[in-house]
């Protein structure tokens, strides 16, 4: 299938799902929604909403109940990258070919509406509607999880930090690429069936599936900050390098890298081979994970 | 009663909570954990905590779920302190006598160590035993309510910050003090009430209650900036008339704000008078926010 149209479509309908989920930017305290709203609205593919979609939707259940879900996983997503963007982190100026958060609004407001996203995403997880209260505290437990400090999000970011300019070892960087980027997309997977009441046998393929495909998109990652322009990557590409960041193409080659990229995806279809056609949205995601070019 | 021996005897049991509650600070991540442990250990009063047990308690409620509730609420409490702590937001170098967060492992580690709290305080809601599933989730979204922009800690944080230098109206004060420090207070008393399976009618005493206290306690903060020395307070005072902070002294005096206090506490006072023996703990609490001197 041509997955186009699937992510424009999705991608449509998440915005219009942010938009009525994150606070008015008129409402008070106007300063920090419109910098939350600010953050959100600047341009992103929506990845993670959609993976929650698409894994749901392989198992037959309801487009509303997922998207409710997914645009909660995308203020998360979103809390992460105006923290990484910091000066005191990353030091990054621009994202999604927008200025970032801190620039438009100033630290103390960036730092704040990263919080105040986190914050966002559990309200709207507690009260997620069309699912059980005991799925909800198991999903709530799950993007706590992949966002935690161990083996979660944070911990990738903290061991990223502090390989900056040193030799990092292949399971270093494996252990910082599934932390970062590989857990909250594997959780957006597994939510996603979680939400539809997967059952065992099908959140492990689907588990399969979610890792192989989150670490593909660090590699992919990896591989346009070597290859791409700024215009085409949204944000200043050739910072890895500059920064000496632990990444696939400077331990492995751009070549290997490219390889290890496609074994992964063709990995994680054989794990989704017993799914029917309702898993073709979640096979073209994952050639398109491979084969995106920003 | 004299409150002292409660007070001593449940911060020691809330720090065993903790201790066990946070990853060990040779787990790796390593960094983060220390950062973590740090500010979490620098020397709190555990006042969140022990309004969570006695509020639990006051119903007849087990003290080991309510520690384990009230441990978690302290890691979103300090996950607040090192953010605000930050030089971009209120610029700090001392909290609770000790040197702050980004003081001792700079402003990243204590970014995400922040984040990480806040994180960790999920993991653990979500994970609390002896609470059923559907109170769990009731629980999150108390605490993410009070934590969020919308009259929540957030919400307090950037009025406050925006009100620096400039008249605040008594109404505005009131919603930055009910905004940044009242409503997780009240949620502490709340979500103590929720986990034992308060009634409705005693869930609405209590908030009254949780509700008067917490502004008394943001109030006496208040004074005791003004009539503090550094050793006392354990933070720079002073800071707030340096910056023209919206407080409870500078818009009424500090007679007035005394009156105000003491009859705050009364009417808290007043809200649980139809409470046994078993909400003395609560009472006695209510009258150490009020003379406390640190």
């Amino acid at each position: 299938m041509d997955i186009q149209p699937y992510l424009a479509e999705s991608k449509k309908l998440v915005d219009q799902f942010l938009e009525k989920l994150l606070p008015g930017e008129n409402e008070e305290p106007a300063a920090i929604h419109r910098a939350m709203r600010y953050s959100v609205f600047a341009g992103g593919k929506r990845v993670r909403p959609i993976l929650v979609m698409a894994s749901g939707e392989s198992l037959g259940g309801e487009r509303m109940v997922l998207l409710h879900l997914g645009s909660a996983v995308e203020m998360m997503h979103t809390y992460s990258l105006i923290h990484d963007d910091l000066p005191a982190l990353d030091n990054d100026d621009l994202r999604r070919g927008q200025p970032t958060c801190h620039k438009i609004f100033g630290e103390a407001m960036a730092i704040l509406a990263g919080d105040a996203l986190m914050t966002r995403c559990y309200q709207v997880l507690a009260a997620l509607p069309g699912v059980s209260e005991s799925t909800r505290v198991r999903i709530i437990g799950e993007i706590a999880n992949a966002t935690g400090t161990v083996r979660g999000m944070i911990g990738g970011q903290v061991v990223d930090l502090e390989s900056e300019g040193k030799t990092v070892s292949p399971d270093l960087l494996e252990y910082i690429h599934h932390s970062k980027t590989g857990a909250l997309l594997t959780a957006c997977v597994r939510c996603g069936a979680l939400a539809v009441g997967a059952t065992g046998e099908e959140l492990v393929a689907l588990t399969g599936y979610g890792s192989k495909v989150g670490l593909v998109f660090q590699i992919v990652d990896d591989i346009l900050d070597v290859t791409s322009s700024s215009e085409e990557l949204g944000k200043t590409p050739g910072k890895d390098a500059k920064v000496k960041k632990a990444t696939y193409p400077a331990l492995y080659g751009l070549d290997a890298s490219r390889t290890k990229a496609r074994e992964l995806v063709e990995s994680a279809l054989r794990d989704i081979a017993e799914f029917g056609q309702k898993a073709d949205k979640l096979r073209s995601l994952a050639r398109f994970v491979l084969q995106r070019t920003a």
